[in-house]
């Protein structure tokens, strides 16, 4: 089974609806090339088409191929919490998973390479906002795609834009149509609609590619969180017409994930979780949360949803957080995760560690000559001393933030990782509370 | 021949004076065990006494071991170009040589293994100024020393701190006795004395150890060159004096280099430089250039200081410079280089490349996606491309600055390495004068 094992396929009429069974590639080949769009992909010997998902007749294209596939392997007895494999053109990614954070293109402070082979990350997340204004589309779409543009081979998944418009109280207005803002950069106007932002994340090339939504603000009254989740719900609808209407660029899938919002009321967050369940898109993300709320509405608001959404789609909680967050979020049944604060945190010296949290400035550090973390088997985390990183972050030089940055994505994909161990192994839930003890303490 | 094959000697009376010839290990640990030293030293199984080069009754110390030679290869026919190999007791370093400068204890923005392995870096420099103030003796020797500090393996030179503390014109004070200045971190006081210098740097524990000198500034009236010159010359004496009375605090050598003065005065500079040679010391160093004179009287006080130094001891030229100046300097006989050059300009945005230099802020590299320098056979010049890092450094993204850090030390080094080989080829000249317009010339 290749990563081309199921097909979503879409007949112009011209070609009989597919079935299941082993085809030579001469057969899609064929199909691909009325859309000129086969040197982009890479086709086994025999692609095998194991599910038919669904079948557009409305489309134009010829076929349309979706490679995207979520296996759940196994759903602990004692907790919500499930491991499973997401598969993408890009590669797969072993569930419950953390996306390193990487905004305009770069995880701050971080090779790729170090992302792939010390972070071991499986996927990283772009911001549609910030790749939208440098380096624009056209660059964007010249170099193939952000892949081609910034070398990272694994999948991505970009936000909408979204939740860093909104941030831009002042110079920011919100219609029907769209938001209208000015760029933090040079004050230049722009529109994102929700198609637009659908054609951005086509161009940006993104596997995984987030609806546009309104993210409303914490605390939000709740007409303005009732009245901001339908319009979330209007604009999903237009990003998956957009989405239908459109093709990826650059040949491989590009799948949409709708985004539940509703703040912490739960009626409305069980509306918006059946609106979105109804979708039926790959996957299913919740969003407004982690923006100010005590933990405990947090997840209050996740156990609502995540017993409407369909276990078999990928869960998808944005923004969170800390260690102990993510994994009482993943005892819930959430699948994938971002935040910046690994990042963040290691440039103001908190470093998450396996035995649990040093903040690098304190003077007890400054004489620790005892690698950061023993305990992760990353070169970073275990060449360099706690003394000569304090230093360095205290001296404000570049390698100290690299190095913390390095060390705490480290941590968090440690984390997820011995998360799905302990749910295939069946302990999840006794490991997960000494655990969350264990990496909150501050050392 | 080892690591340990020419020693310098030095015994109480209680050990006879030794001979050339070939030792089992044991007879030296025997000797070393007396001090306590033995367990930080990795001695071959078979130590081989090559040269005897000097006797010092007087010292206390059992043996003083010295490892440091200069073998000098070959001398280019059609200039004074020199190929050589260091060996010192963190490693041997094939000359002519770039080393970066890592003022903190980090060449800013380059992991400690990507200046091994991606660089190619055979030895750093770090400033005793910065190191004395942050992290402080204290930290580094509990630590063990700097290679132990930062984890660097190979040789270390450190430079005096007097170029620093000159520069803080405001608040310093010259005297005989040395130079008091104020931190420019917290305003504290400091008196930096020859004898103080020479133990800070015994402590940071380099491999070499500059002398401390007093740099004029450029401009700078004759009258007063030739004070300072006197002053550095008596200061040289001082540390020479404190080098003798005390010993290596780690188990491995620490070789001091004097310093040459003189401004841009030639009869002061040959004046220094007989002087300097005179003290017959393992190098020599010439400072006080690349202070704003022009290019020419660089030139020419290299070439008036190196007809007086003596052929078999590393020549090292202090601060400098650009590709052209150090291709020129090597043909008039110079070994040793370091600037902050290539870093300080690659946070720029300013790249030296192996086709020409190249402004990364001009709008023209946008979107050129082919890879930043494919005549480099490191992966940062070959993995990213121009487009890419020009978003980068535009962005002021940290990537940026580790990028092009790394890509221009290792330019640098590749520079300074096919310069080596076209002397031991004996093509230096030609190559010289072709490969100085190409990389000087602007893309």
């Amino acid at each position: 089974m290749g990563y081309l094992d199921i097909f979503e396929q879409c007949c112009s009429g011209r070609f009989p609806k597919p079935k299941k069974g082993s085809f030579r590639k001469e057969f899609f080949c064929s199909l691909w090339l009325n859309k000129g769009e086969l040197k982009r992909l890479q086709f086994p010997k025999i692609v095998r088409i194991t599910k038919i998902l669904f079948f557009y007749p409305k489309k134009d294209s010829a076929l349309y191929l979706c490679s995207m596939k979520f296996e759940l392997q196994v759903t602990d007895s004692g907790s919500k919490a499930r491991a499973g494999v997401l598969t993408t053109d890009h590669g797969s990614i072993q569930t419950p998973i953390f996306m390193p954070v990487g905004t305009a293109g770069t995880v701050k402070g971080v090779h790729q390479r170090e992302l792939e082979e010390e972070v071991k990350a499986q996927i990283i997340l772009g911001n549609t906002y910030h790749l939208y204004l440098r380096p624009g589309l056209d660059i964007i779409e010249k170099a193939g795609g952000l892949h081609r543009f910034n070398g990272w081979e694994k999948p991505i998944l970009t936000d909408s834009g979204g939740y860093q418009v909104f941030s831009l109280k002042e110079i920011r207005k919100i219609t029907e149509e769209g938001v209208q803002f000015n760029s933090h950069i040079d004050g230049s106007k722009h529109l994102f609609t929700p198609e637009y932002v659908m054609d951005i994340q086509r161009i940006i090339g993104a596997d995984i590619i987030m609806a546009f939504d309104e993210c409303p603000p914490y605390p939000c009254d709740y007409a303005y969180a009732e009245k901001s989740m339908h319009l979330t719900h209007r604009w999903l609808k237009r990003c998956i017409h957009r989405m239908e209407e459109t093709q990826p660029k650059y040949g491989y899938e590009q799948t949409l994930f709708p985004i539940i919002q509703g703040s912490v009321y739960k009626d409305l967050r069980v509306q918006s979780a059946e609106f979105i369940a109804a979708q039926n898109q790959h996957g299913n993300a919740i969003g407004g949360l982690s923006v100010g709320e005590p933990a405990e509405d947090m997840y209050a608001m996740i156990e609502v949803v995540n017993a409407i959404l369909p276990q078999d789609k990928p869960r998808y909680l944005m923004g969170v957080g800390t260690p102990e967050n993510i994994l009482e979020a993943i005892s819930l049944g959430i699948d994938m995760f971002d935040c910046v604060m690994p990042t963040r945190n290691a440039r103001n010296g908190m470093l998450f560690t396996t035995q649990g949290i040093i903040n690098i400035r304190n003077k007890k550090w400054e004489d620790d000559f005892s690698p950061i973390d023993p305990g992760l088997d990353n070169h970073v985390s275990q060449f360099y001393t706690k003394a000569y990183l304090k230093h360095l972050i205290k001296c404000q030089e570049m390698l100290g933030a690299q190095i913390a940055s390095i060390h705490n994505l480290s941590f968090y994909l440690w984390l997820v990782g011995q998360a799905r161990e302990h749910i295939l192994a069946g302990d999840f839930s006794s490991w997960k509370n000494s655990m969350v003890k264990q990496v909150m303490q501050r050392l």
